[in-house]
């Protein structure tokens, strides 16, 4: 799945994912007004607001980048109707050629961790019949419960070619609570990467592994070290943007290949629209204001890479 | 809210929890056959399947026992239609005055922590009317994002009356991997538990807190130690039973109150029809033997308390 990945990021020259993360106040009032007409003012009337928030930024960004990233939190929050939004907001972005990166950072003991795996990844067997519940590309994962927790994820990716990224160094401000805590003169998030690192090479698939990592964009020397403990694995970025963290600051996240990193950005694409720089699309025109974030991102790594 | 299932426990002298983690395994013939037949063959019929075999052990177990623990992973495996049967056995459990405790071990960074603390244990403003996503008494949250992961949970207890319990040590085999990992001489998880005895202090309810922890029955020395670095913290403790921990395991988890642990059995409980030990129950009888299974375990964990 990751060598798929990157084909798309090097055709789009773009390691561009954008975070598909609605919130009400992301959503300009001609979109709420009709949902919330066609479906009450309700989770049912909200969820049809993200889905046609989402569908009109994908249909703006699509042919501009490799992958998408929805965050199942924001969905859950609405209880079923949100779900099902996120699940239609799904399928449509791979109808439409995207990867799907599910943010869902599960993760339990074995046998749990390995009906998420099928949750999001794989598929579940009724009767002689194989049915899909989510069918993600990619999902994030949690390793505080360590290998049994995560090998589920990782059988499942191999069965079905799909991918993980395993948290790592997350980019919150208290990341560093528990995660950079010393062990034996190392941090835990680096002993976390050399785990990850290992269980790469259960899943190779060409010079990288569908076996990722996130690292948040806001620890930029962490990054740096973490590329050299992990040389094949595909790092998921957070943290760039809305969140503070600076395109000058992602170089060292990139192998000397001018791959190994996907950088997300959330707010700044899907809520461009109402920022001062791109005032011109202020009248609700998420789309357009989306694409053209995208398209400043990409120049802004660009850069990067090239430096 | 942990004073109330203080209460339940107390009266129903039961510190259990019932763990409604279905698989299409555990339930007979005569109820899949019946959905099956109704919905079809596929994650409608399943996840009808699994509220119809919740349906039927919450009948007969709701009078004995405080709690059940749905294990949403189970419930995603099917998708939405899953999800929908998740949320129809937490509505119908708490109708029954059993207290519902969300086995979703969610946890990102503060502003996604505070979608799912609202998904699980809030509600979410739509106009000018509150709606409520799954509706949990309780609900599991990992710590590996640290404080600001976990205290939007904390918020929303303190705002709705609700509780969490938080990963300390967990039941699987490769759960020392990093939680046992020594950090200034003492392991990882008695950092996280120092953590959560702290996060608990913001929100006290009679002598515990709402903010408890999860510590295997596998580990029952280190449960010990636990129980003094957290004396106001309710221990959720899985892994009784089916998972290899046994009742005289369990004494180190209680304060001397007698109180301080709530022991959860999932298999052991929701599919002793199948075992030999309820074999006069084999011919499906799924209520009555998880009764007899829980009224079993009642009597285990009631001779170790009084040890």
């Amino acid at each position: 799945m990751i060598s798929k990945l990157i084909d798309s990021i090097v055709s789009k020259d773009a390691p561009i994912v954008v975070g598909l993360d609605p919130k009400l106040d992301y959503i300009p009032g001609r979109i709420k007004d009709v949902c919330f007409e066609e479906k009450g003012r309700n989770p049912e009337g909200a969820a049809e607001a993200f889905w046609q928030f989402n569908k009109e930024i994908i249909d703006c960004i699509y042919d501009i980048v490799p992958a998408v990233k929805p965050q199942i939190a924001m969905y859950e929050e609405l209880g079923i109707p949100g779900l099902v939004a996120f699940k239609k907001t799904i399928d449509y972005a791979r109808e439409k050629g995207l990867f799907v990166i599910g943010d869902v950072k599960r993760g339990d003991i074995g046998s749990t961790s390995a009906s998420y795996a099928e949750a999001h990844l794989g598929q579940v067997k009724i009767g002689e019949e194989f049915f899909s519940g989510f069918d993600e590309d990619f999902a994030t994962v949690n390793p505080y419960l360590g290998s049994d927790g995560v090998k589920p994820f990782i059988s499942v990716c191999n069965r079905q070619d799909r991918g993980i990224f395993v948290l790592v160094k997350t980019s919150n401000p208290s990341s560093g609570e528990f995660q950079d805590r010393l062990i034996d003169g190392k941090p835990l998030y680096e002993l976390v990467a050399k785990k990850v690192n290992e269980w790469g090479n259960e899943s190779m698939d060409g010079s990288y592994s569908n076996i990722g990592a996130v690292v948040g964009a806001t620890y930029p020397q962490m990054g740096q070290a973490l590329r050299k403990i992990m040389p094949k694995t595909y790092i998921l970025v957070p943290g760039y943007g809305a969140q503070g963290g600076k395109g000058e600051d992602l170089k060292g996240f990139f192998n000397s290949d001018g791959l190994g990193a996907i950088v997300n950005s959330s707010r700044g694409i899907i809520a461009a629209w109402k920022s001062d720089k791109y005032s011109i699309f202020s009248d609700g025109r998420v789309g357009e204001a989306a694409r053209a974030a995208a398209l400043d991102m990409k120049k802004d790594l660009a850069l990067v890479n090239k430096k």
